[in-house]
């Protein structure tokens, strides 16, 4: 598979920033929010059924790399799976420049999200043609650098 | 040291919650920096220097337990220090109901702080006060139970 | 009626300031959601069914009289009733500091709801309990000081 | 001139919606500070001056005439100038569906700016330049349908 296997756009907000200037480090969860429902809606199609109906977060984990300021052009994030797994799976990110505004790269993330059935509010197992999507992007662990030494 | 050493409590707004009618997920990092700004500012004092001045948060770490909907009631925050380094500390943090609420626990998280020096814009070793009161509030590693499975 | 009927004191985050370092204009409406949450609660009782099922937001009317910086004491919001009609009501408020912080007035604002009957997705008539809370919290129109030049 | 002089796409997040699923009354101002963001720029340059250095909100009025759900086409902003006078002026915006999309308004607002010199902490006169551009993307008044009422 290819280390990057879904890049999406996520436009900035002047109000992302806080008052250091720099767009504020919660509001990185935010934009991936974004990135998640544009990806999903992409990867699952017009029902977006496993987004709006079908999973939960159940954990994020983010190293900030760079600080990001507001500007005109958006950020990109590319999207990968990994640790697919019976009811659940994490989907990993990285947050950076789109390639004709620079090279930085801004954060390192991963939320592990948990099939879940709303109706009889309780876990359940991802269906065959939602890990065939998963399967499709999935990719390898995130390189996070803190986490080895907060074990 | 106690297992809780600090408590705050933060009050919630109608706004934290999103379409699902539970405060959403982003917004428990939004809960955390308030908790920080009330926790730091009693910690270190009337000049807010470590707050303000002198950290930059590194990274985050949250494990979602249980739904959270508004109420008029806020939520406490316990919060400790855990690998206190010569540049850099963690908080960890247990959101959790007020003792007269309930006794629901709603996540736990991490976030690394790094003593930052904005003159020079580079990290700084912690000063001697700054770890005094760290020490203070210290305490076990925040018991995460996902990330021994997302490694 | 008493000029200022009815105050509630809203709790600042660090997060409502934006790049400016001042709480943003938008969150001032932010504000006055929370404000509303909290004073309907007290007005209309537990069932909060003014707020929660019955009235939608019309209108908005904002006037900035000072800069608001964030600070750890909360902000008073006085608020009152005006124009009540047959199926809708002005709810109109004045955002200053508590009187043991000081004696800033930082925005006037002024909000139309109209009362709603959500099953029907239709306006409705106000309830004569909740025409009676309402004119027990009556007062005086904004004095606004723009409307004038804009009309 | 043209009833619309100008015109902005601005995208929706996911987050816009509050717990009753609609984009909430208060991001729409959100919205409309994003348009402005746009705007200024492409009329005002690349220096951003006036937006950054040299304007202050004096006052937001808006109407919402119809609910507008989260989806992934953005909203269109009209922007046009009103009551430019020495010091100040106005805002207009309509708020509605990009023309491919359908054809609702979802709201009219209008905000007061005043040219600021943040230097000397005072408002300004607004500098040729500046009114030059402004009568370029001069309008009419916003017809607003609640004023008359609630004067």
């Amino acid at each position: 598979m290819s280390e990057r296997p879904y890049r999406v756009d996520v436009p900035l907000r002047w109000s992302d920033m806080d008052a250091y200037g720099h767009v504020n480090n919660v509001q990185f969860l935010r934009l991936l929010e974004d990135a998640r429902v544009i990806g999903f809606q992409q990867w699952f199609g017009q029902d977006r059924s496993l987004l709006n109906e079908g999973v939960v977060v159940a954990r994020h984990e983010i190293e900030y790399l760079a600080p990001l300021d507001f500007r005109h052009a958006p950020i990109s994030v590319d999207m990968w799976a990994t640790k697919i797994s019976g009811s659940s799976f994490n989907l990993a990110y990285e947050v950076c420049d789109p390639a004709e505004v620079g090279t930085t790269m801004y954060a390192r993330a991963e939320t592990t999200l948990v099939a879940y059935d709303f109706e009889t509010a309780s876990p359940r197992r991802l269906r065959p043609d939602e890990r065939v999507v998963l399967k499709g992007v999935a990719g390898d662990p995130v390189p996070f650098r803190w986490r080895r030494q907060v074990g």
